[in-house]
């Protein structure tokens, strides 16, 4: 789900974008059991890759390692959390404050990775003008200024499919520089634009396929494919 | 975001199935442009892959063109829905009644794609017993039970990551079909359990990464992967 299929650039592909996530991850994670240090080969068991995916991914963005140490979890994770860009935060407009939005407001998640909503926006004029904790649902009409003003940097939208491209254009004239996606719709956004796509309704058709396939396969030869949930990307 | 990365079967690759989803919108789309016909041709240029491969796609579930006509919309779609899943509804217990689980549970998406929750579940003692709805929170150590006696079929986890695995363990135990895992982390589920795994933590962290990197990209020449989002898969 998600993300566009080309990679961000030439050099960076995809993959590799998602398993630096994972990475750090599985650093917390080692950190947290107390270990210092780490190595490629222990990454990429981790994440089901070899040794030398592992270098070549962190080898993107500098040297990391440690000769005859390998890394160093104290130094990896706080290099790997500037080039994920959660070494900071973002302040971020959400748009679109009906059953989803509002829900996505109240998601703590995005307050742990550093998002923070700064502005609330709808179409609906029975909602603007609506306190929702600390912020008032602003007319989606004073979208751009409403940005521009509070230096906003990103948007997510939770709009009807029909509205998203608009907002996202909106969004995009108004000077955000990434885009959170819910909206069930395919979106059309400019390359200096950084975007990402969730369409939880594909997802719940994919869990429904595959467990409606899974029922007509079931006893069916050819089902070697038992790592599950490799990497949740 | 989400699949496992391996192909549901020896037949069915999962970017296929993706696509399914994919086709599927499109079709409801030209139909309700009052559009009755379509070809592989169409279909292929909405979603940027070719007549050949759309052809492919579909030839995994059967033979559903017409000879001079292409498909029949009103053909196509229940078709699609048939091998998605969706033609039916399916009843789902909501592990984790916390800050995403609620979220969740407000959602419409889930109904909307026919997705029932039947049962609600959560280990905190302050919230087991409260009303959420038509439903109570049941207690987590009760759910085999309670699963097997409303034949719940399809499990979402909301529990924290720690918690995740055991859980995931005890759904198939108490025999759900498939998962649906929110927890931000990787689980092991058996082949023949359907499972499909959103990290909302990770996509936001891969927006910020893209802005972060697009930052330092700009003006760079080689970035000339414009297409964005062209499939939310």
């Amino acid at each position: 789900m998600g993300r566009r299929e080309r990679p961000l650039s030439s050099v960076i592909p995809r993959a590799a974008a998602t398993r630096i996530s994972l990475y750090l991850r599985y650093l917390e994670k080692l950190e947290s059991l107390g270990e210092t240090t780490t190595s490629s080969q222990q990454l990429g068991a981790a994440l089901g890759v070899t040794a030398a995916q592992v270098r070549k991914d962190l080898g993107y963005f500098g040297q990391f390692g440690f000769p005859g140490v390998g890394y160093k979890i104290s130094h990896l994770i706080p290099e790997i959390r500037k080039i994920l860009g959660t070494d900071r935060s973002w302040s971020a407009a959400l748009v679109g404050m009906g059953n989803l939005g509002s829900a996505l407001f109240q998601y703590r998640g995005f307050q742990e990775q550093g998002f923070c909503f700064r502005a609330l926006f709808d179409r609906d004029a029975r909602l603007v003008g609506s306190r929702m904790g600390d912020l008032t649902v602003e007319d989606v009409a004073d979208m751009p200024q409403a940005i521009a003003r509070q230096s906003i940097e990103l948007g997510v939208i939770a709009v009807p499919a029909d509205a998203a491209q608009q907002v996202a254009d909106r969004l995009v004239e108004a000077g955000v520089r990434g885009i959170f996606n819910f909206a069930p719709t395919v979106l059309t956004v400019p390359e200096e634009v950084g975007f990402v796509s969730v369409d939880l309704a594909i997802q719940l058709e994919q869990l429904s396929f595959e467990v409606t396939q899974l029922g007509g396969l079931r006893g069916r030869p050819g089902r070697t494919d038992v790592t599950n949930g490799k990497l949740t990307s």
